[in-house]
């Protein structure tokens, strides 16, 4: 099994391969809200990359949770914090979820073998997951606009280390390298060390530093959303 | 001032400001190249991205370097490695020379304020010259075909530290955070962590770990290669 991270949703196409299994992280906070809205009980998530779509949704009735520059959108139920989605209000249904960053990587990697949307919330269940069927695993980091970002990289070390931990898999590129870097220099306290990334300070600004605070806790849900190219949504695995 | 430093040459769009000075950097092997070819006297360097243009050249009796996949082309003078172009060969001429990625990126950057060549072989004589007149300088990493690569991040944080010793800059961006990790990582031994680096295993595997080691020397020369639009040519600075 080889294990790959792309750091750009725009630099995917020089890092695709056939049958991939991709990871689609987005630390702050997309892949945390996915995960916390499936693990809340939702029926599914629906992800949609554009904001005239969203709305389209909400005229029919969904629950839509939207973002845009780390603010939720005026016309939206949610914006993109998972305290947002509590089981009261999203048990059952089928939310309709589209922010920044994440939903734009998940359409760079939507046909892949198999699709999952991953983060420290559920870093476990993911590597679980991953060792069930896959070929090549590639961390799809979801950036900030296609620019790279500290936090996505970050988890992408922090996942080779558990993967190493099974002790099958085969590192052979150099974006595995820094990440794998990343991750040694920041692991004693990943919060500490994200403190001057762009991102925490854009979180910052909005109030938002508990969600940061979440984002970075392991182990918090125990799903791992799957895409399901048939219907284009995310479901619990 | 500000400094940033972007990637691949697929993510400079993303970068890209008005009046960037713009920094390519190809550490294994074409800046050092480039370099060693100005300062042993030639006249320029014509970077071209197409193989079939270099053959051109070389019908109209120009000297001409040209590389893809670590390996010199056959119709070709020189290959990649700055041991290549002696004095005795270049001093005087103008030499073309196309690689598997440094001159791509330069295309890339081309419509920049300025474009410098860099790496660690004129990283001094390089800070200086940034400093006369550049409001933001952006690292283009020439990476390989499109991915990131190791060492030439490694090398922006090795600028960065430059830089910041200057006492002038401001670092925003969570890529030069991320530069700046490796750096302090690897700074004590380069070499030693370049070894499990993707390309330092295809210097190897052709021969050329010399070379290698001659890349990662600082100040082994004093110029600047500056790229001038008027003619498309760089030129010692």
């Amino acid at each position: 099994m080889i294990f790959d991270l792309c750091p750009s949703p725009a630099l995917y196409p020089f890092y695709k391969k056939e049958n991939d299994t991709v990871v689609v992280v987005d630390v702050f906070r997309a892949s945390a809200t996915m995960c916390t809205i499936l693990q809340n009980g939702a029926a599914a998530v629906i992800p949609v990359a554009d904001i005239e779509e969203a709305k389209q949704y909400k005229l029919n009735e969904f629950l839509v949770g939207a973002e845009r520059k780390t603010r939720k959108c005026d016309f939206a139920d949610f914006g993109n914090s998972p305290f947002d989605y509590t089981r009261e209000i999203v048990a059952g249904k089928e939310v309709v979820f589209t922010t920044t960053n994440g939903t734009m990587a998940i359409e760079m990697g939507r046909d892949s073998k198999h699709l999952f949307i991953g983060t420290f919330s559920n870093i476990d269940a993911l590597v679980n997951k991953c060792m069930e069927s896959s070929e090549r695993i590639v961390v799809l980091c979801a950036g900030w606009n296609n620019r790279v970002n500290v936090e996505d990289t970050l988890f992408g070390g922090a996942f080779a280390e558990r993967l190493a931990e099974k002790n099958v898999l085969s590192f052979g590129s150099d974006a595995v390298r820094i990440a794998q870097t990343l991750w040694q220099q920041a692991k004693s306290d990943p919060l500490a060390y994200l403190r001057q990334s762009e991102h925490y300070q854009r979180l910052i600004n909005n109030g938002a530093e508990g969600d940061a605070a979440y984002c970075l806790q392991k182990n918090t849900v125990s799903v791992v959303p799957c895409y399901h190219k048939e219907d284009k949504k995310l479901r619990a695995q």
